[in-house]
Parts: structure tokens; C-alpha cells; sequence
């Protein structure tokens, strides 16, 4: 049994917070600092170009891709980090198209983080007429794959409400009905178990900066699932992805399996930063952090909702139905937010109504649960959000 | 004039060793690591979330772009940083191809640098079989832009020889006949003076962790011409290339200007590393470091062919057809700089016969350039690199 009060001290929370945003940024993994520190003068300095080799580095997308990969439910050897989301959302949408020629229709949800949606377009443009993108809401997703249908791609947790799609269902039907299934995993991976393998998703794209608490910026991830690995036809070519890298030949050769999936030069300090952050995992049992996330956002939702009566939930009750985060409509959702952060309970805003909070069992427990309720209803009875300094938008949230 | 005895200070080196390897990796600036450290424990640590406008993150990309910007005479506001070198020229391939309609070949030459290469290929298979690679002798490139180049790519500086190529004259050429010009500046950015501007270039890329010593992994960046930066249409659409990437909007609107050349989120701690590495820069006069740097290129060359006839120079003795990096060539040149590195000084092997050494003023002066030809000639005199520890070849090099 995972106690969570150990895992708890390995993370820098400044004191008195209550930081229910792990889903958009993680906290600092204790470890980070002189994990990074040491990345800069005892490697970086002392060995210079030889780091490549003597320290690890070049395998390194490989092995953080692998430790990612036990949290996915990934076979070994068949997931890589690099890059950012979005482009591992390109690789995938373009590897799948590729294995799927005559079809021609990439379809996804008008719940879909944006970006998904903008490089799906980006790379439309590219592909030509003969292509486009197709949304469709949520639930009427699966009704929408057809014999047109190329790809699914679909996050599997709705950044704002929280709504999580049924991976081994959705896939099931794009195969059954000659579609591949991309799942972009950003609010699911460290969030809950996932099982890609026996979902049987063809490829799993998703970042490390959110509930695997790598830090600003940190690489994403792509798996590949076995039976395409060796087949893909990478279009972001990239020379590490290259079957022999340094024979410098002028014509690309794709590397073995998911090694093709690399791009370029990996980001040395940031993999620093996130193999630090996956120790924190080790002996993490993910279904009892499945069952405390539950239990805590469900402590969440009933503190919340007998306080809160202007709050409308956004997150659905049932448990097999979301994520690790809860949602409140609000048409003030925006001030909301900031009166509770000027008070110390951080979560965030998402347009246009969605006051959004991050339930995270690494760090959270049941006094912060308590404290961020209570703060809330405060916030609400008296209106304390009706101020102009909390009305006003920044430009970032 | 700029004090090259005052900016080696500002470099961690190894003591006693001799680092020819900056074209490679840049050598650790003093300033990174508290640079680093400090974006990790009072950055990330305090602010987590609010990092992003509390402490500028999100601003970052444009202002380091601009701090290269004036390194390589982009107008300010039209170079942005991000992502790896490869991505950066799939995304300035796709957008000028998207820009020259009706014309079908990319054009590049055999001395380019490999990943280029992949990563137009790989654009190639999403485009269709309307279009294609063609490749050039470097010597022949010019001759062969025709009306049907849509964009020449041209890597300035050749990785193995050190061969530059003539920027305003190349460019001229191909906007005389109709087509763009693509410049990666990879051995050129902090290796000399460049002047994107007035060398007229449409697009310019390049890495931040050789010549401007930003680390392994750093990102790297991209320059618009102002004529096209507001027409560009991102391939690679990324929420944080959007108008306005926090409005959460299903549909792509490119932001403006360079702005729409950003993807995802950017690496934090590695842009701090690049942050720290460019002061460096401050007060560096571009010609006096070129200058320099020819001179102890010219001294290195007098005396590693006054002593070891062996060694057949591959770096053109023009001054201005040369970057800032001397070759050799030698059949057993991966013995041989195995033999080096062992008595510490520090270049590299590029296959198949290439033995390279990177001049960079910030550090190196005459008693390296001395040393390293003395322990060259050493090396050749006594074939000492014949010992089957140095010939075993190890994957990375």
C-alpha cells in the first residue's frame, strides 16, 4: 500500500499553499535541483561533448521513455521522449494517416485540447484537399468514425470539465471500423492507471509536465504500439531518429521500432529534471492512487457542493467517467479564481466558465482538500471576488 | 576591442585541457549554473503555475530570439527560439514551400548537414509525389537553381569541412530566378559575423549549443524575413503559435509575425542556460572575433602542415570561404583523434575521414592552438594512434 504522506515529502510546496494545479504544472520534486545541478557541472562541465556518451545522455530518451512507459501500461522498448505535445501529436497523426491510406478524414472532439486540433489542421495543409478534420461533440464521437475515418484522436481527459473517454471502447470500434486511435494522455499519465496495451491504442502521445511533475517545459512522450513500431514512416525525419545517426548518410533510414520516433537533439538538462521527477514513482501503486484521487475529489465535490450553491459541477459524478481533476461552471469563474489564489488555494481558469482543480495524491490530502473548500465557500458567501484587481485578465492564466 | 583573456574567464574549462570541440558542444559558461539552479528553487519551486507570467517564461522565446537576433542581423522581433534544429527547418521548409506555389523541388547540396535532409524528405512523403529533393555538389548548387526550385536550403558553413558558402550571392541567385533561400546557421551563429538581413535571407535556423555555448540539448531558433512574417502559414501549428493560444479556440489563427513560429511549451530551464551563455556576448565585437578566429585558424593550419604532411587540409584557405573550424583529412582520422582526445585535446571525427577542429576565439588562443599541434604531431610521428583501443569504433562520436 502506497503511503502517500511519504510521497508527500518529496516535493517543495511553499508553506501554507494549497496547490490544486498540478494539472497544469507539477510541483519541484525535492530531487530536482541537485539533480540538475549536477547535470551542469559534474557532467555538462567536466565532459563536455563526451557526455553524449559517458553520461547517457544520447540514451536517455529511451530509458525516461521506458520509465513513462510502466505508468502507460506500454510494452518495454516502445515509447520515447522529445520534443513537446504538439509535435508528438504531428508525428502520430502523420504516421497514422500514413498506415491508413484511402482514408482520409482525421476526427476528433470539440473537447479536445486545442493545440491537437491546430496541428491536425497544420498538417492537413500539407497532406491537401483530399484531407480534412472532423469534429465531432464528445459523446456523439464514436457514432462518428466511418469507412472515411483515418484516425481518432482523442484526449482521453477533458482538460476543462474533466470528462474522461473510454479508451479500450472508442478504440475497439475505430478498429472494428478500419480507424486507428491516437490518445493523447496529457491529463491522464500520473493522473490514474492507464493501460495502452490492453486498451490497444496505436499510438499514445503526452506530456511530463503536468501530473509526472517534470517541471516547465519538460519533454513529451510518444508510444508506438508493437505492431506498427517497425512500420511507421516518420515525417518529422530527424536525424536521432535515424538508424545509424552518426554514419551521416544522406538518405534517411528509420532507427528500430520507436527509436524512429526521436527527432533531434534531446534537451539534456530538462531530461535531468524529469528522471528526477519519475523516481518519485517508484513503489507508487497507481489503483491505490486511483482510489485516493477518487475519494478525495469526491470529498471535493460534496464540501464544495453544500457550500457552493452558485457553483454548477462540470466534472461528471460517475467515477469510470473522469480524470483526476474536478470543475465548477461559474459565469465569474475568472474572478473566482483569482480571489481564491490571492488566498493560497491555486488552481485555474479555463475559458469560458471553468473553475478547474487538480486532485493529485502525491501531495494533496485531506486537509487540503478541506482548506481549499472552505476557501471557496468564503470566497463565495461574501463575494469576495467581486473586485476590480481580480476581474481583470492577464494575458496568461 | 573585445578582451579575449576577459570572456575565457567566463568559461568553466577543464584545466589543462584544450576544447576544439565547440562546434560541437560549447564548453560551460561560469554564469549557467547558479542561472539554472536558480530558475529551479526561486522559480519553479515558489511560483510554480504562476511561473509562466511571474517570471517571464512565457515571454522568453521572442527575447532570447532577439538576443540571437543580434548576433546573426535579424531586425528585432523576427527570430524566435524553440525546439530542436530539425524541427526548425521541417518548419521553414513547409512555409517556404507554402509560400513559392507552383514549384516543386527543394534544392540542397551534398555537403548539408544530414538531418536537413531527413527532415525535407520527410516533408517530401506529406506533400506527394509532385515533389522532390534534389541535390547538388555544393560548388554546382548555384547553377542548379531553376524554375522549378521552390527553396534552396543551404547550410552556411559545411559540418565536415568547414566550407562557407556565399550568402548574398547564393540568395541573390535563387530570388533572381524566382526561388527562397533557407539558411542554416548552425557552424555560423557566435563562428563570425552574420547578417541575415542584408544578406537577404527568407528564412534563417540554427542550434544554440555549439558557437553560443547554451548546453546540450538547448533549443534553437528560427528568423523570419519581415516580407514574409506575416504570411507564413505554420505547418507545425501550435497552440503557442496561436493569436492568442489561452483563448482555448478550436480553429488555428497564426499569431503575428515570428510569434506564429513558436509550437508548444517552451523548455524553461534549458532557456535559462541559453540566457546565462549569451551574456557571454554582450560587448563581443563580431569582427574582431572573426578576426581572431582566422588568425589562429591560419596559425593552426602553418603548423600542423609544417609537421605533419600526412594530413591533407579539407578547409579552404580563403578566408572568406571558411567558417570558423579547420579540417584534416586522414584515412585513419578516427584513430588518430581517438589518440588526441586521450591526451587531452579535444576535437572530433567525421566520417569517413575528417578530423575537425573548432576555433572559437571565447576561450581558445595561441598557446591551444600551439599545444594542440604539438600533441597532433606527436600523435602522427610516433603513429601512436595505431593501438586497437583507439581504432575500436564507439557508436557515438
Amino acid at each position: 500500500m502506497t503511503d502517500f504522506t511519504t510521497t508527500r515529502r518529496l516535493f517543495d510546496i511553499p508553506q501554507g499553499l494549497v496547490y490544486l494545479d498540478g494539472n497544469s504544472l507539477g510541483p519541484l520534486p525535492r530531487a530536482v535541483p541537485e539533480r540538475v545541478a549536477r547535470t551542469v557541472t559534474e557532467q555538462w562541465g567536466p565532459h563536455l561533448i563526451g557526455g553524449w556518451n559517458a553520461c547517457g545522455w544520447m540514451d536517455q530518451p529511451r530509458a525516461l521513455g521506458d520509465r513513462i512507459g510502466r505508468l502507460i501500461g506500454a510494452r518495454p522498448g516502445h515509447t520515447v521522449i522529445g520534443d513537446t505535445l504538439s509535435i508528438k501529436v504531428f508525428q502520430a497523426l502523420a504516421a497514422a494517416v500514413a498506415l491508413n491510406p484511402g482514408r482520409n478524414v482525421i476526427l476528433s472532439d470539440t473537447g479536445n485540447f486545442p493545440t491537437d486540433l491546430y496541428m491536425a489542421e497544420g498538417l492537413i495543409k500539407l497532406l491537401g484537399p483530399d484531407y480534412r478534420l472532423q469534429l465531432a461533440d464528445p459523446e456523439a464521437l464514436e457514432d462518428a468514425i466511418t469507412e472515411e475515418t483515418a484516425v481518432v484522436l482523442v484526449t482521453e481527459v477533458d482538460y476543462r470539465t474533466g470528462r474522461r473517454h473510454d479508451m479500450a471502447r472508442l478504440t475497439a470500434t475505430a478498429h472494428a471500423r478500419g480507424a486507428l486511435a491516437i490518445w493523447d494522455l496529457a491529463h491522464s499519465a500520473g493522473a490514474f492507471p492507464v493501460d495502452v496495451t490492453g486498451g490497444n491504442a496505436d499510438f499514445a502521445v503526452g506530456c511530463t509536465y503536468k501530473y509526472l511533475n517534470a517541471g516547465p517545459g519538460a519533454p513529451a512522450f510518444i508510444s508506438v504500439a508493437a505492431r506498427h513500431a517497425d512500420h511507421v514512416e516518420p515525417a518529422l525525419a530527424g536525424w536521432l531518429g535515424h538508424d545509424a545517426p552518426f554514419a551521416f548518410e544522406q538518405g534517411y533510414r528509420p532507427g528500430e521500432g520507436v527509436a524512429r520516433m526521436r527527432v533531434g537533439t534531446p534537451p539534456v538538462l530538462q531530461m535531468a529534471a524529469l528522471d528526477a521527477a519519475l523516481d518519485v514513482w517508484e513503489g507508487v501503486d497507481m489503483t491505490a492512487l486511483r482510489t485516493r484521487s477518487l475519494a478525495l475529489a469526491d470529498r471535493f465535490i460534496a464540501a464544495v457542493e453544500a457550500a457552493c450553491p452558485a457553483l454548477t459541477l462540470a466534472t461528471p459524478r460517475a467515477h469510470d467517467q473522469r480524470g483526476s481533476q474536478v470543475s465548477f461552471r461559474h459565469p465569474e469563474g475568472y474572478a473566482i479564481m483569482q480571489a481564491l489564489i490571492a488566498r493560497g488555494v491555486v488552481g485555474d481558469f479555463r475559458a469560458p466558465d471553468i473553475l478547474r482543480f487538480g486532485v493529485t495524491p502525491l501531495y494533496i490530502g485531506e486537509a487540503e482538500i478541506d482548506r481549499a473548500a472552505e476557501v471557496l465557500a468564503e470566497v463565495m458567501d461574501g463575494a469576495l471576488w467581486d473586485q476590480p484587481e481580480y476581474r481583470a485578465r492577464k494575458a496568461v492564466t
